[in-house]
This record gives structure tokens, sequence and C-alpha cells, in this order.
């Protein structure tokens, strides 16, 4: 490790960013609670058990269609909540501001951040706020953390899935990922590429009390993308998966612009979608529970859990083929979120 | 605010960077919580209250006499959840990481993390890294969240500080800030300079266990140093103070660097010690258990609140004279935590 140096790989959400969680934080780090690596901890307090999560957004460009960093920030903690089954309580707000960043800019941020704040009903509690001379920062980052409660016998995670679960996903995949990346490589595409970033917190409790005990995973495929989550997933479960190519929502001009620039939406990141493992004699009604919401409405059943190789995740290709599909790698795309 | 844009005086803790957080974040975001301004917020949970604080940290350089940016980090959120008597839970990490970082210095860094959360036995439970291009970001930021749990009846806060109370302050001021500053610039000073960096909530519970509901108010005077952490208290409170400049404990290299480079102490940032405001008859026992303790061993009392002017604070000099204290204003100290 002597003369290594931290790559964009390292923040891609794939496999290098794996490595360095595992070979470096994990190792002097690990702790019963970290180690589980899930979107959220879980912690007992003796008076309950609390979600608890972070994220930093370095997204670039900051503003984008269908968003910004501010609206971005308290989607993503929300849902890294959400994806345990907590109920969202409150958020954390720090800022590291770039020196000569305009604060007009600053107050749209500002405004986005209270409007989908107030929206979803998880208010900011405590905040900072840094300045970092120009030149060694990027306009700005924001750090949300958040915390929310577990409701009783709700124990959703990765290792919960289980061979027989039916697979869903509960919209159309990529278009964060792809909205970013034409935004930033100057790319003008035919149709209303936007960022899907929302808050799945309502959404997701919906689900978890109509169908108490039979969410066993839940998971927002960000950073990495769908085939990154689910080879996760697939990892930590020690079980395999069987995905169905022509199940998998995507919409014409995301498909479109993937084509265009050679990248495959597998590996890009949603931001207002999440994939849910679901006892399979439960699976019909989760997806009319999801369809019958907004943020679901594009849902669709996308493959089942098998008893393994643990961790081999194969897609069944819309002309009869199958490929395995891996955990991104080698693929630098930083600053997607 | 049109052309207005962001200057490093927005970071430096003192006045403009109060402006920027009444004008623009709590003009958005203000809640009854958050507008509290405390260094953690309270929260009811409806099982008992929770104290949460996020503080993201951007000091240059990195590593320093006394400590580094890891430490730094997990000894500041620690304390900010020790100022308003919280029992610290678990900490979060979110890691921003610029591109050609060396991998064995993060290593140093993340080994600094675990020897002071394990020291403190506040673990880190939940994590996030990311990555920005080289010269989009300085080497490493750290965020680092908290959760602790506030006992029964503690309910220290700034706004509880009340005439008459005696002001202890619980050892050296300026360590941290005189060593980051003379290191930036580059000057070598007699005398062992260095942070103070430290984790106080032992202490603190210490204190609050011995006297409780005499402890009204504390505080770390970090960024903004001791003379802008009592000008806020005074303001919220509605109080004046009148300190004693004679009993403000400074270590002697301490006051000949600030001498040397023109900067009052009163202005630099602690980074393990802090400011309590406690009722009169239990402040001789108040300093005892602080100097029993070895984060205390040079705490002394500096002063007292009187009725007002609301937010006046007077400094009386070692020479007999008198004269007022202000919020740090117009000097740009950026990137001190």
């Amino acid at each position: 490790m002597k003369n290594k140096t931290i790559l964009l790989d390292h923040g891609s959400g794939g496999l290098a960013g794996q490595e360095l969680i595992s070979g470096l934080f994990l190792k002097h780090l690990g702790n019963p609670v970290l180690s589980v690596l899930e979107d959220s901890a879980v912690i007992e307090t003796g008076v309950g058990r609390l979600a608890f999560t972070t994220d930093s957004f370095v997204v670039d460009p900051v503003f984008f269609p269908g968003g910004d960093i501010g609206s971005l920030a308290v989607h993503g903690t929300i849902n890294d909540l959400a994806m345990r089954g907590a109920r969202p309580l409150c958020l954390s707000l720090g800022m590291i501001l770039e020196e000569g960043l305009s604060l007009a800019d600053l107050e749209l941020i500002v405004i986005s951040i209270k409007e989908s704040s107030e929206k979803a009903g998880v208010p900011v509690v405590t905040g900072d706020t840094k300045v970092v001379p120009k030149g060694k920062g990027d306009k700005v980052f924001i750090n949300t953390s958040g915390i929310g409660t577990v409701p009783d016998r709700v124990t959703i995670s990765a290792g919960e899935a289980r061979p027989g679960d039916i697979i869903l996903l509960s919209g159309t995949i990529a278009d964060h990922g792809v909205t970013i990346l034409t935004r930033r490589a100057g790319i003008s595409i035919k149709g209303d590429l936007k960022s899907d970033t929302m808050a799945l917190h309502r959404f997701v409790q919906a689900l978890v009390e109509a169908l108490p005990g039979t969410i066993h995973t839940l998971r927002d495929p960000t950073r990495g993308g769908m085939a990154t989550a689910l080879c996760e997933i697939a990892k930590t479960a020690e079980v395999g998966m069987e995905i169905e190519e022509s199940g998998i929502p995507i919409r014409p001009e995301v498909e479109a612009a993937c084509e265009l620039l050679g990248l495959d939406p597998l590996y890009l990141a949603s931001e207002g979608k999440c994939l849910a493992f679901v006892a399979p004699d439960r699976s019909r009604r989760a997806l009319d529970i999801m369809r019958s919401q907004p943020e679901g409405k594009d849902a669709s059943i996308i493959g089942v859990v098998t008893k393994g190789p643990a961790g081999r995740v194969v897609l069944k290709t819309a002309v009869g083929g199958a490929r395995m599909v891996e955990s991104l790698s080698g693929e630098p795309l930083p600053r997607i979120c």
C-alpha cells in the first residue's frame, strides 16, 4: 500500500470501493454494527432500535434536470433509512462551501433542501458549515446524516434474502445516472431525461405495514447501479439470483442515451427506486401495493432468488441467452451523487 | 445577495458565519429544534431524548502536533454531544477523498479514528466514502455525525445561563488554533506547541452527575474561540458577563506565539476544553471536580454572569482596565478544524 494512492475508481461504488472499505475501513474500524455494511446502521438504545446513516454528496453538476445536490442529499439519506424499514425522524446538514460560490446558487440549494425536507416530513435539526479556499473544493459538498426509528419485528437487511424470494423493482433504472452523465458530457438527448431523485420512505412504509415479516431485503440501487446492488446482496445472503432482462423497466430515452454513450444501464444510478426481496406467496400483493403508489407505478417483478452458488447473479437476456452479472469494476463514474 | 459570493470569512466561526446561518440557513430551514443553534440538537423520540450533531472537518494541515483530522473529527463530534450533557452512543463517518491521496496517509487517519473512538468508547457504526478528482478537494474532508442519549432532567443549553452563574473554563485556551496557524505559516516556536484535541464526555458526565441541575450551560470554544463562544451565549441567554483576564489559563508558549503572530488568543480555537456556567453556590465544588480529572487539571474560574445589558461581555484586564469582547469578525482563519 506504500506507494498507492486514491483513484477515482475508489468512489464509483464498485469493486475498488468495496476493497477500500474492507481492506482499510473495516480492517481498522470493524465492529458488529458497522461491518454489516447496510445502507443504515441499526442500533439498540435500550429504549428501542434506531437506524442511523450518513451520506456525502459531491455530485457534478450541482444543478441537473429533476433536482440538485440539495434535494438529492435529503432524498438519499431518507432512502438509506427507509431501506432498513425505518421511519425517518430527522436529518443533519453539513456543508463544505468553496470560496467564491455564488450566494444566489447556495440559496437555491438551501430552498431545495427546505422543500424536499418539508415534503418528506423529515426536518433538518442540526447543521455545520465550513468554507475552503478556491480550488480546494468544488462549489458545494453536502453531508446529510439521518436518524430513524425501526418498528418492532422489522428486520430488513441484505442477509435476510433467501432462496425462493421474488425480486421486485419499484420502477425504471438508470434515470439519475444517465442524466448526470449526459449533462456532464454536454450531450443533448431527445426526450425528457431527468433524475428520478425522490424520497421512498412512505412508499416503503406502506409495503412493510401491509406485508409484515415478508419483505426480507430492500436496497436502493444508487452508485454502482442495480447490477452492483444485486451482487452485493447475493454475496451477503449467500444466495444466487436469476434476473429476467425483459422484466427490467427502463425508459426509452434512457436506453437510447445509454446506447449512444456506450453505457450499460444496469450499472447506472437510480435515486428514487428500490429493489425488494419478498416471500414468494406475497409477491403479487407486494407488486399491487407498489403499483398503487405514485413512487411505484412502473414496478415490476424482475427475478427470483436461487440457492446459489452464493453470489452468482445470472441475467436471462431478452433473446434467450444468459450472462453473469458482476459488480461494477474499473469503470470510474465519479460524482454521480 | 445576487452578486455576492462565499468568502473565507464565512467559515471562520465569527460574525460572517453567523449572518450566513441566520440570513440563509435559518431563514429557509428554521424550526424549533434547529433554530436553537446549539452544538447538538436534542430531539424527543417518544422513548427518551436524543442528542444529534454533525461536524465537517477540513483542517489544513491534515496531520499536526497533538493529532490529525481523524482524531479531531472523533473528539469534535463527541464534544458537541457532551456539551448538551448527552452520553455519546455512536458516530457516523463520511469521507470525501481527493484523487491522488496517499493510501498510507489515509490508513494513518483511519487508525487515528479507530484509536480515538476506542479510547472514548464511542464506535463508528455507519460510513460513506466519496472521491473527487484531483484539484476539486484537498486530500481529505471528514464529516462525523453523532447520536447520544440525554439523561432525564438534563436541560443544559446556552439559554439556561442566568445572572449570578459562575463561569468556569476547564483549561488553557488557544492551543489548537495556534498550533494549526504556526504550522501552516511554517513558523517554528520554541516549546511544545500542540493541539489539545481530546474527548470531554467522561469529564462532563462526572460534573453533571455530581451536580445535578446546577450546570446550566456548557460550550466548547472551537472556531471563533472563547470570545465568540461567550458572546453567543450572552446573546442567547440575554445576559451580560464579566470576565477576569487574569483568570484565563494560557500556556506561555501559546501566549508567545500569539504575540509573535499578532493574534488574540481569545479568538483561537481549543479542541479539548469547555466553558461551564454553574449555579454560584456549587461553583467551588464544580471547580474541584474539574481539577480532579486529567481533562480539567488547569481549570479556573474566569468570570460571572450579570443581568446585562444582554449580549455584553466585558473583559477586566490584568492592568485594571476593561474592554468589550465582541464575536470574531472580519478575520478569516479558515480550516482550523
